[in-house]
């Protein structure tokens, strides 16, 4: 069966080579005798692909000594708890909303104390970056949490705000890996693993060794305290071993094929082929605030609902999937990841051609 | 390369042939022309992967219409938080402590209430299964929770305490689907995915519908609200979706294969092989109460620590792997849950037979 070219905004694109060496390596785990799924998470050879993981993460994101990464559970979501619940300590937060995430994460943290809206782009339903100069951080705010790329609407953040020295919390969810960044910028990163990185029920977390303490919130979960699990190496409990064992191939496809650097190029390319094709269309257009247009996620629109219905069901036959918009934006979004290859980019703008010239 | 007998207490051995369905799958989900990993959680082929999965599970413990099925994430620890979270009413609840997961349940439900130790085996380091006549159980306790099966040292309740008329919680992360039992005598059941279903970083639980509220404890994070997965059928955000569909593949092909009663027919058949051997040993035995004896992980000793050490060398060195005691216990432990064949522990039996004439 062919494989297609899959836009899903998450659980989404894998690098094929990845998945080839997971499917040879299921029953037998070089000498193992065993699948990486039937290992114990205390053995040597399983020690050996977490601590790989994480060291081949560290080459990517050049992370210094003095922060942490954890292999956690639960998605972002639980991180919406989890920053809160470690790192109030005067309990307020401010926020830069700028989508449903945003909104979540402000909904949760204020069930602990208080989330403070500094700026937001709700207004025309987050199709831009809120401006950040002269932001009015909190003098005790614990954290700024912006949410660095939106899956959603297909902005990015092209710069980070200024938060006068208080600590910066990124939701890397949908960008980490995309493209460089200085992880020192930022107090704590954390991301799902299912959109840039590997499969569904993995969760990363870069967090600077000092925000590791006990002082968390009274009533906590044991499993939400980012100490036990630093303490304990990912591994106080059985941590997601096969999710991991995959995240590993990732980073090491990605460390063989120029790492971060070259996939910022990439994706360049392929975000600019297609910005570019919406542009010079008579079609189809983009949604968003051109320079805060991301380069993961593109959404876009035709000139008419019934051209955008039109134009999802025939992507469909032609082997190019998962282009509907999200529900709340409408129209269409092509995801497109590091695993997404340049030769999917071209076949969505050749067909979009072809659709334009036979629709118009 | 071969693949060896490995009896791992979890991450554990799966059935070969879910492996195989799973590499032949890996990079093509039937017409999908993508991986399971791949897919969106909210598509119709994902859909169709967890609704089978659920219902399959119902099939095989004949779950009843006003039970739950959740497919979480966070093992067994967090539900050790959860379970108190949401159930606590008077924040009173009696405990049976049978080994370290009892411990480590108890210390969390501390936090949050009343944890009331009723009886416990630690006098004799867990080695057999309390007197369950005449408990005190408390008149204002919320639940009785119990570890059914303890991984680490080889006991298991054979029948259930008289909670009289109290919720019964049950940790079954180590006997779910190894024995018929009925689902309607519990409140809630939970079980990590990774010792007798599928991969790490899937957790079962398994609710009676009443008791899921609004009124868990103040602060609960919104991730662990059994509330809000069961609105959502488990998708409240992106659940472990490959872990599930490993888990759906093991659900089928139980059922394909006679389902929980062949199963625990196989296990005793295993077991008693196993239990056999060591009684008529003169170098090995048991080291738990033989009324009390687990079916899925049995512990042994031989007659020293230095031929204990050269068994589990020797065993390694005949594809029969991961047969070292925990450190709390020492000597060996045998874990033989659903996935592991028959002809598996007649290879341990065989191999004992053998060293124990090479060294008496």
């Amino acid at each position: 069966m062919k494989r297609v070219y899959n836009f899903s905004a998450g659980p989404a694109v894998l690098p094929e080579t990845v998945l080839k060496t997971a499917a040879d390596e299921m029953l037998c785990y070089k000498n193992s005798g065993m699948s990486v799924m039937e290992m114990s998470h205390r053995s040597k050879d399983y020690g050996e692909i977490i601590s790989q993981a994480e060291a081949d993460l560290r080459t990517l994101l050049n992370i210094p000594n003095n922060y942490r990464v954890l292999f956690l559970q639960g998605g972002a979501t639980t991180q919406f708890s989890m920053v809160p619940m470690n790192l109030f300590k005067n309990k307020v937060a401010d926020f830069i909303n700028t989508g449903a995430w945003s909104k979540k994460s402000i909904a949760e943290a204020k069930r602990y104390g208080e989330a403070r809206v500094l700026a937001s782009s709700e207004d025309k339903n987050f199709t831009y970056i809120p401006n950040l100069d002269n932001l009015k951080i909190s003098d005790d705010a614990d954290y700024v949490h912006i949410v660095q790329n939106n899956t959603i609407y297909g902005t990015r953040f092209t710069k980070l705000p200024d938060t006068k020295g208080k600590i910066l919390v990124s939701d890397m969810s949908s960008n980490i890996l995309s493209e460089p960044f200085n992880v020192e910028e930022f107090g704590l990163i954390f991301a799902g693993a299912q959109k840039n990185i590997g499969p569904a029920g993995t969760t990363i977390v870069i967090i600077r060794e000092d925000l590791i303490t006990d002082d968390f919130l009274e009533g906590t979960p044991l499993m939400l305290q980012y100490k036990i699990h630093n303490s304990k190496g990912s591994m106080y409990n059985t941590p997601p071993t096969y999710g991991i064992y995959i995240c590993g191939l990732v980073f090491r496809h990605l460390l063989e094929n120029g790492g971060v650097q070259a996939m910022y190029k990439l994706n360049l390319k392929k975000s600019n082929l297609l910005y570019n094709f919406l542009d010079a269309s008579k079609m189809f257009s983009g949604t968003v605030n051109k320079a805060d247009r991301s380069l993961m996620n593109v959404t876009f629109v035709a000139s008419s609902e019934e051209l955008n219905k039109k134009f999802i069901s025939e992507t469909l036959e032609n082997g190019l999937v998962n282009l509907k918009g999200h529900r709340s934006v409408g129209g269409m979004r092509a995801s497109i990841y590091n695993a997404m290859p340049y030769a999917g980019v071209e076949a969505l703008v050749n067909f979009m051609k072809k659709f334009e010239s036979e629709n118009l």
